[in-house]
């Protein structure tokens, strides 16, 4: 993999903070383009075909403001398709197209395992988060978590000295919540703290499930320590079994309200996990590598999609979800032309792309 | 089902008292001869032909002397074979070949579940074999357990309003332990109380796992509350496993030592229980019907085999136990006469029968 040119990382960051871009539009629009300053090029023509008018990319002295205080940060952005973006992340789909990194992002090209749960996690949550990820970095793990109170900083503190990694909701210098800076100021010298949002943002809740899929998308696995059964580490389960990563839950009694989480993830087919024997043996056993998706390529297409396709892909859109080779089937179109028709309605706000190939109105 | 004649109850009890007829060469006996009458008669000679010459039947003055014993106390005996005997044990193979009991043994009848577990339990363990058994008593099901202290108990105790049936390792006249007197009392009186063993005898180690069978085939299936690795409970977890029966384990947390042996069951494929929900959920699964075991009939037999056939089997037999029908294509006899054969040389001390159609040197 060659350098990419700053020309081409300046125009990524900028595809990538386009509104309407998420990672499923910009790696669509990757693919169909080839690099994101043809893609940007395209843009404002597709964006019209889509029957918009109002101009969506940011002006280039944001993107400007945005690298000026990663390097004031001493931050490193780290962009889909560079030599050290990490392996796990890039074979989820669709990979996040930019990661910050203030510390030492080479943590995460070794295999990485997720430790998270409850905030308010009991105190055994909290010894057996640390004892587990203490066992995993003897192991020769990197320790991924999300920073959060509980579960994951204590698993955190049990993997300073072996190699940890933060996943943040904000910006890498959104230091949250306070109790945790601390902690925050160590990870940043001897771990990597990752985000994919702007420097200077503030967590939204929104920005959590994105937090997630990276924490599992870097992970060989999730062990989930405590958590209630509507929480954000059982969406971050649900996130990594989708990205084909093992799922391991740590059981606990029918009599502790922290326990319906990982209990209802046994129950769901989930790794009991007590220890890194638990861990060790699902990794050992022979295992069926994960399906590749759709294998049917992106051919090269014409820059432009009809308007009588992009009404016809639209007419077929509902609520619900539907995958885009039963939308390719129903409208008589190719994968490929059925992809192009979709980006577009969906730069143009007439449709949405959702991760795992699913499209709906 | 014709009521048996009080000469071949007698005969049964006889027949099952008789040194070296368990249950597994009880239920061949009876296969091949019909009734434990013609067994008795024949057993003399077999036991000649297998190369012995002590006479093991029980005088009949003993077997008088038990039912005496089951009559002071008000027990009944209900024998293989007969109405009463629970349609669940009846499909065990080999099945116990009687049971005695006190108090209502029509509670056999009814669909049973065993909560089963550590005689040193938590408080919290207690109140969930409790709370378990009052769930599955309100949802119908009789509560079978083995009078034990700790999870027995609570489970008991929790059962004594809807039905609960103690299955005891020594005679059901047998009150052990101690504290569980009064317990023991009300199950007399209010549910039934059941053993295989003589009325009178003590408990001994060897009579568990023959207890825990019965507890395990009465029951559609088998809960485990709190239970260390090697413990009776996890014995009868696997005897209710390969009995067909369902095997169910509350999980606990790492730091739990008591529950080391249902998060085992757990990675071994138990069903994770919390409550009688998952219990309810596994139920209304269709599932799949126990296979059933050997499908060759045993068609009538000469009454004796010929030495050389008993030589020839017991030179293939090794204290490694070997399936019947492995060792009917090996001696190139039909499974018929190999398990004539083997039931001879069981009688006469030369080999072992086992349940499940194996059998060793």
């Amino acid at each position: 993999m060659s350098a990419l040119s700053e020309v081409e990382r300046f125009a990524r960051l900028r595809l990538a903070r386009t509104d309407r871009v998420g990672p499923v539009a910009f790696s669509q629009l990757m693919q169909r383009f080839g690099s994101a300053e043809c893609a940007l090029d395209a843009l404002p023509d597709l964006i019209r075909r889509g029957g918009r008018n109002d101009y969506i990319i940011p002006p280039p002295d944001r993107i400007e403001a945005e690298l000026d205080a990663g390097a004031r940060l001493g931050a490193r952005l780290v962009l889909w398709g560079e030599a050290d973006y990490p392996e796990a992340l890039a074979a989820v789909d669709p990979p996040p197209s930019l990661l910050w990194t203030l510390g030492d992002p080479a943590l995460m090209a070794r295999p990485c395992m997720a430790v998270v749960g409850a905030r308010i996690a009991s105190a055994g949550g909290q010894r057996i988060a640390r004892g587990l990820a203490q066992q995993l970095g003897q192991a020769g793990y990197v320790l991924v978590s999300g920073l959060a109170r509980g579960v994951d900083a204590a698993a955190h503190l049990g993997a300073l000295e072996t190699g940890t990694v933060a996943v943040l909701g904000g910006g890498v210098d959104d230091v949250y919540p306070p109790d945790n800076a601390d902690l925050y100021r160590q990870i940043v010298e001897r771990g990597c703290v990752v985000s994919e949002s702007p420097i200077g943002a503030r967590a939204q809740a929104r920005d959590f499930p994105r937090r997630n899929r990276i924490i599992s998308g870097l992970s060989r696995g999730v062990v989930v320590v405590e958590a209630e059964i509507r929480s954000g580490s059982l969406i971050t389960a649900r996130l990594a079994a989708e990205q084909g990563r093992d799922v391991f839950a740590v059981p606990g009694s029918p009599l502790d309200p922290r326990a319906k989480g990982p209990n209802e993830l046994l129950r769901q087919g989930a790794i009991l996990c007590e220890g890194i024997e638990d861990i060790e043996r699902a990794f050992s056993t022979l295992r069926t590598l994960r399906e590749p998706g759709s294998d049917s390529p992106f051919a090269p297409q014409p820059d432009r999609t009809p308007d009588d396709i992009l009404d016809r892909i639209e007419a077929l859109l509902s609520p619900t979800p539907i995958a885009r080779d039963e939308l390719a089937r129903a409208a008589r179109l190719s994968i490929a032309e059925t992809a192009a028709a979709l980006l577009e309605l969906h730069l143009a706000g007439r449709a949405s792309l959702l991760p795992g190939g699913l499209a709906s109105s």
